[in-house]
């Protein structure tokens, strides 16, 4: 039995009481622990837009609020509240237009609503939500007991923004097997998940670990300190191009010029991508890149940039663990969760 | 004629008065102009080793310190005046012991009162101090000119980190030859040297730039936005090894592999390194990395790791600009300043 650190842990993602979903703000972990209150999915969907919660976080918000509005309006004609659950998707949704699991998961529940019609809504997205998210439990510990296996004894592991369930899981695999592991965490600039997110949680975890700025990854896989890469992926492509948070790119090209594997931990790839072709690289505030936590780190005059993805050649790629096994790059393929 | 920025300017570095030195203090700038004032060669050490400037900055420093001290002491039988002399200069080489171009300069000063022994030590002092700092003037500007000739009309260069009077001054060369120019800066966690010294320095010469974080150079090399990579050099060894600030690897990997160049700007070897068998990084102080500009970016339990240079191999470097020519890094040997 492994134990996964408080941040990963439904509640510390999020939870539902007295009418209200409270998600905790990972924004300010880990010096606060404060959640932020919704009362409704639109009032979700602008904390989802303004990074309240990230990474894995939105589905599972996403579908707490399902249940939420659903009991919201449990009193409400049934055409009413299938009304209401079909605007809160869509509030959901458009919040986080690239999550396309989320979105797929959101009319998982609608449908089943629909066909379900003799059974009251509220029943029904209860019991689709409670599947939909055992079901990514399960698949989250396939996955790590498959990451595991790829992690040897002594490894030291580099890794890049917060890889979530799928990452820890692999890791307190590895060390229930009794292997001996440490992690260096990239911090992330600019939004430091590497620090606030991935370092408490693995300290949390047990696991040794070291902060390194984002451009010390490359260097400490020249100088033979780095046995493995092993990050999460945003969205892995059908060709097996993978499009994860900016700097992976820099640490896969050193992987690939000192022979160290880099392998990406995915549940699958997107139906819909099939090369990096198909993918559009989401630009953000740049005001992102001359602050760090809200503080500016030069003249007011001056402009950043910030594209917030890397998109990695299959080539660059050794191993997609996924729920189907692990695949090389070239094996992936649509199986569409 | 072209003007550098304030920073890179003689009285933007550090400027006697009254019997003191100000040195201007880096860690505070762009959000404030301070000067940290020292009255002798053991306060001034102290600056140095508390980082107060950095780079080319405890070059001049040392050198106004020996006009300093010479002044303070030139009522002093001759005997003592020396003495005083060969102690100040051996408290400020070791504040700095990677610096050999300072240690060399302050050794010239020494051996120029010791030949010169029939004038007074302030006025040997003051003419020598003033003959190496117009020598390396001429240097930075003929290192300019031949850097500018390396870039084209339309470049967007990356750089990482202050590379100071050469690197300026080949973008004003180039600017002042009707050359279209904009700068990528590397923000140079933990720092932002970047972020704090060039990005301004760039503004105020009139040259576009934009910030990015560290992570992005080797993103913006592979999406073809970047034409060339240029670099100051903490050290080159005699083989052509370059050590530069921590981050330069990740992008001069990312040159080598898309195609893009690499160069380097250097005054010369250094004549006691012939490989980088012969080169320590210095590991400095990990809690830089877990805070940024004073504020810790994660909790207070969890360490970092803070190698403060990288060492880039001779392959991955296209050219190295010196006062003798632009030199391929096999062509780099002993001249010694």
């Amino acid at each position: 039995m492994v134990h996964l650190p408080f941040l990963l842990t439904e509640d510390g993602i999020c939870r539902l009481q007295e009418g209200h979903l409270f998600i905790l703000d990972r924004r300010r972990y880990p010096f606060e622990r404060v959640e932020v209150s919704c009362r409704n999915a639109e009032e979700v969907a602008t904390a989802l837009k303004a990074m309240v919660t990230q990474g894995g976080g939105p589905l599972e918000v996403a579908l707490k609020t399902m249940i939420m509005e659903a009991r919201n309006h449990e009193r409400l004609p049934l055409l009413n509240q299938v009304r209401h659950l079909e605007e809160a998707a869509r509030l959901l949704a458009d919040a986080r237009p690239t999550n396309t699991t989320m979105a797929r998961s959101l009319d998982e529940v609608l449908s089943e609503v629909e066909q379900r019609k003799d059974e009251p809504p509220v029943k029904v997205v209860e019991e689709t939500v409670r599947t939909i998210l055992d079901r990514f439990a399960g698949i989250y510990h396939r996955i790590g007991k498959l990451g595991s296996t790829l992690i040897e004894d002594g490894d030291q592991i580099l890794t890049t923004c917060f890889a979530e369930h799928t990452f820890l899981l692999s890791l307190l695999y590895a060390k229930q097997a009794g292997k001996n592991i440490r992690v260096l965490v990239s911090e992330t600039r600019p939004y430091l998940q590497g620090s606030r997110l991935t370092a408490p949680s693995l300290e949390e975890a047990g696991i040794p670990l070291r902060v390194i700025t984002d451009s010390m990854g490359p260097t400490m896989i020249a100088s033979g300190k780095v046995q493995l890469y092993m990050t999460a992926a945003d969205l892995v492509c059908r060709d097996g191009t993978v499009v994860n948070k900016i700097g992976t790119l820099a640490n896969a090209l050193a992987c690939s010029r000192y022979g160290i594997p880099y392998h990406v931990l995915a549940i699958s790839p997107d139906p819909n991508k099939n090369t990096r072709a198909d993918v559009t690289i989401e630009m953000r505030d740049p005001k992102e890149v001359t602050e760090c936590m809200g503080i500016k780190t030069t003249l007011d005059t001056i402009e950043g940039v910030y594209p917030a993805f890397d998109i990695v050649d299959p080539e660059l790629v050794t191993r997609i663990i996924t729920p189907k096994g692990i695949l090389r790059p070239g094996e992936m393929e649509e199986d569409g969760i």
